[in-house]
């Protein structure tokens, strides 16, 4: 018989309480206890901006399970507010500080696994301090904001970063009153995702009432005369405010693993296996404060997610009891809903490619409807895919809209999952009824418009070269060319463009767009068998708006 | 210089018109004429039942193209209201009757794409041609019914038939204020489904007073003394109404196709190979009146849905054109709304499983919410995922709620297009956030419930065999069991049982159940690892009650 399991976990959230769990569903007999040094383990951290705008009303909501029930369920033993303060790693021992009596004791382990999860980035700024300055990472952190606000009459907030966490914030805030402003250094909110899809989010916010201030970073706070506080910025702006939320990201909590010897990786975050051990085989970690292998840039990252830590500690609880369970890596899904607009991507963005030195990669815009047109409530999707030219294979895709945002994304996610290319978009077979999708699906449309220029059926123009020697051709009809059209451009509606192909030149690139891509690809097919060099403008002008607007051209 | 291409297409919606776009496209100089029997090409027919039930106000919302737009954009010759009556293969010509005048003409192609689509059924019951009887495949069946129901005040329906069209027939007609009785010969609705899973829609039709006479078909018809009809049936019942719609089904069109000498297959629709070529490699098929290959059940079979139809239309258009194009086969994915509920399912239900006679497949079954429970207004999914034990391959889902069933569907049929496994949902990355998911997403959970049985770590009870010897052990609170439990069971609270097995018997199998699967699984876990010999029953209480009720226990 194999030594008892003694199975010590540093953390009791997301992938910690997941750890602990499973592992007493592989092991009966292990003896399990989990240290939390917060007052609550399994508590919903993603549930923390809704309690502060009330959406969640009690605080007993975001409490997924507590110790009792740890015990009576798992026979785990839960210690809160206690803080594992060393490893000795030599003599498979921590020491813990009981934060209710100050008292310090030993504790022994076959097995160790850490979840410490990530801290709030506060940077050294001047009044980083101050009174009414919040984080927003734990139940106490929202209370606290839930008493400022009441306590002081809050009517104005700032938010510092326009990031998930920022922008659910900022709507929260809202929702309770509070006039809010958000300060974010990048020219884009929400800075996962490429700046033309963060730009609908940002025109959502500003149609919202939210007050933005992009590329601009804050300098310092102070307290202002009138006893509120000042968050000045470093391009010389001050926003008064009551209350100010620190919202600039997060960090791997490593201080414990760090002085416990225990290798980092290069992102900062502790380095592990597959099986989520640690270079100390007997300690595994999990969770906000691990680098995790970006499964589509094939190089290792920070990713703080519930999903991610939640099978990362069933994989440690599962290789601790001996099984050969390993941790997959990650792609990158994720979503966030503001004013019931969502934004949502997987793998990686264009930037994070440009940032990788990835050149084999093309990018196509769409903007289906979320179902068909002809049922009422059809809502665009504004959907962006990124795909490896030299193999079809998909890489990324990003998606904003108010239904059926996650919906595409998941079934994206699943396909890169399973090294899934354009064609297998193409060719998917998926929900369709009128009030549920199209016979053509978002999904095959992204995937016919990609695998069309695979073949060579669909010359993409880039939009970078918008303004490089050629013709600008607009296929609309004049009304929609008169409410709107791209400089330079010459129009001939598609349905004259047979008879009007005279008018064209031979010698010359014709880049050709219309609303959203789907006339123009029907232009660009029947010029380049007529003998012209013709490139589609993918998206059309609603997105030349969008890459204006966010600079990018 | 390959000889003109001249391509006559029959029939005008979904295949047909997706065929002929694509072949312009592909063929600039090509000679294309569609030629469609009916008033419209390419009209919607998924959204017949809705403008019958005013919820599309009018029928040009249904009119996705027309004969002038086919010229205009696409140079594309269509003829309505003509039929072609005869094809003659070897002169390559085919007989086409104007049905407006009654002159015949003959007309030479190259390639020939049928696309005559499928009929409704009409089984030759007594008074099946009396007034007031209709079916909904056309744009003219649907002003029908809307005529009749204005001229005749009609108050009371039959509809015979409970699948899609059926179901969504009734929802719309009750819209229209008609009180509605749906007769069904099966003993359930929705018949792809599963009886178990089709018994939410029932119980949903019922609560929203929809009157269903299940299990029992359709004698004949008669007209009533006051002037209405009377829907007799075998069982014996009568059924006044003014107006019946008949929803049986469908079958393939293959008139045409028969007497010009083309294969049939033995499902009765057209045979053609993967390029949609006909056993005449000239002439092509596409749509509901061919036969297509399920990739699940490695069998032909007929599916009559517009997704695949259309993608179908594009191989035969690129094939045509010198292209290597296939379809892949079908997997049945389909979805239907009832008063806001959705069913919808992907791949082999068990009982076509059963009907072809595969026996390595394991059924599970869980209730998640569509997004975490903390969050206001989640809403229960009911899903039910069928595997294969011997290698974890996903061979079918199917679920029902009001929120997110498509997205969960679509994401399952991504992965089985991708010869997904058990073990790709137990690790899929999908979004989360409160609003949106949960950390565990319903299909991470329900890759976990299946991964572990296959480990061996969660041992599966069959309901099929709740009778048989053993313990039956019910885990839940003693509130929840005095509400409703399964007769014989034993109660013994998950969070005493550790303290309690001393009541059970070392010698029996011990079946155990909660409400969902969740509870059940951690004591089986438990009881396994202490010795007993114990199988969780899958979904719970709440999947018996549907067993029950659905006559399969």
């Amino acid at each position: 018989m194999a030594e008892k399991r003694k199975v010590i976990i540093v953390g009791g959230v997301a992938g910690g309480a997941s750890a602990a769990a499973r592992l007493r569903r592989q092991d009966e007999q292990a003896e399990i206890t989990m240290y939390e040094r917060g007052e609550f383990v399994s508590f919903a951290n993603c549930g923390l901006p809704y309690y502060v705008g009330e959406v969640i009303a009690t605080q007993d909501k975001l409490l997924l399970a507590n110790p009792k029930l740890f015990k009576d369920r798992f026979n785990i033993a839960v210690k809160t507010r206690h803080e594992v303060v060393a490893v000795d790693r030599a003599a498979k021992t921590v020491r813990v500080r009981d934060l209710s009596s100050g008292q310090e004791f030993s504790d022994a382990y076959t097995h160790l696994i850490l979840s410490p999860g990530a801290l709030a980035i506060r940077p050294p700024l001047p009044g980083i301090d101050l009174p009414g300055i919040f984080v927003v990472r734990s139940i106490p952190d929202s209370e606290a904001i839930r008493g400022w606000i009441g306590a002081h009459q809050a009517g104005r907030a700032v938010v510092i970063g326009g990031g998930f966490i920022g922008l659910e914030m900022a709507e929260n805030l809202q929702h309770r009153g509070l006039d809010v402003t958000i300060v974010e250094m990048l020219n884009q909110v929400m800075p996962p995702v490429d700046p033309e899809m963060a730009q609908y989010v940002a025109q959502h916010l500003t149609d919202h009432g939210i007050k933005l201030a992009l590329g601009d970073g804050v300098a310092g706070m102070q307290t202002n005369s009138a006893g509120g506080l000042l968050v000045t910025t470093q391009g010389g702006k001050a926003y008064p405010a009551d209350l100010v939320i620190l919202a600039i990201g997060v960090r791997p909590d490593t201080a414990l693993a760090k002085a416990a010897g225990l290798e980092l990786g290069q992102r900062g975050g502790i380095k592990v296996n597959a099986h989520m051990q640690t270079s100390d085989p007997a300690v595994y970690a999990v969770g906000d404060a691990v680098e995790v292998f970006d499964t589509i840039l094939k190089q290792w990252t920070l990713l703080a997610l519930a999903g991610p830590a939640n099978r990362q500690g069933r994989v440690a609880a599962d290789h601790i009891c001996g099984r050969a369970a390993s941790f997959r890596g990650v792609q990158g899904t994720a979503i966030c809903g503001v004013f019931d607009l969502a934004i949502a991507s997987t793998g990686a963005s264009e930037k994070a490619l440009q940032r990788a030195q990835v050149t084999d990669y093309q990018v196509i815009y769409l903007h289906p409807n979320h179902h068909v047109g002809y049922y009422p409530g059809a809502e665009p999707i504004r959907l962006k895919l990124i795909f490896r030219p030299s193999d079809g294979r998909i890489l990324g895709a990003q998606a904003v809209g108010k239904a059926d945002v996650a919906r595409k994304i998941d079934v994206i996610a699943m396909a890169m999952q399973k090294d899934g290319t354009v064609y297998d978009l193409e060719e998917a077979e998926l929900c369709y009824a009128p009030q549920y999708g199209g016979a053509k699906d978002a999904i095959n449309m992204a995937g016919m418009i990609a695998a069309n220029h695979q073949r060579h059926e669909h010359p993409l123009a880039a939009w970078s070269e918008l303004k490089a020697p050629g013709v600008l051709l607009d296929v609309r009809e004049p009304s929609e060319f008169t409410q709107g059209h791209i400089a330079g451009a010459v129009l001939i509606p598609l349905g004259q463009l047979r008879q009007r192909t005279g008018e064209l030149p031979h010698d010359q690139v014709i880049r050709v767009y219309c609303a959203a891509g789907q006339r123009g690809y029907y232009a660009a097919r029947m010029l380049n068998q007529l003998g012209f060099q013709t490139q589609n403008l993918s998206g059309g002008y609603g997105t030349y708006l969008q890459l204006a607007a966010a600079g990018k051209l």
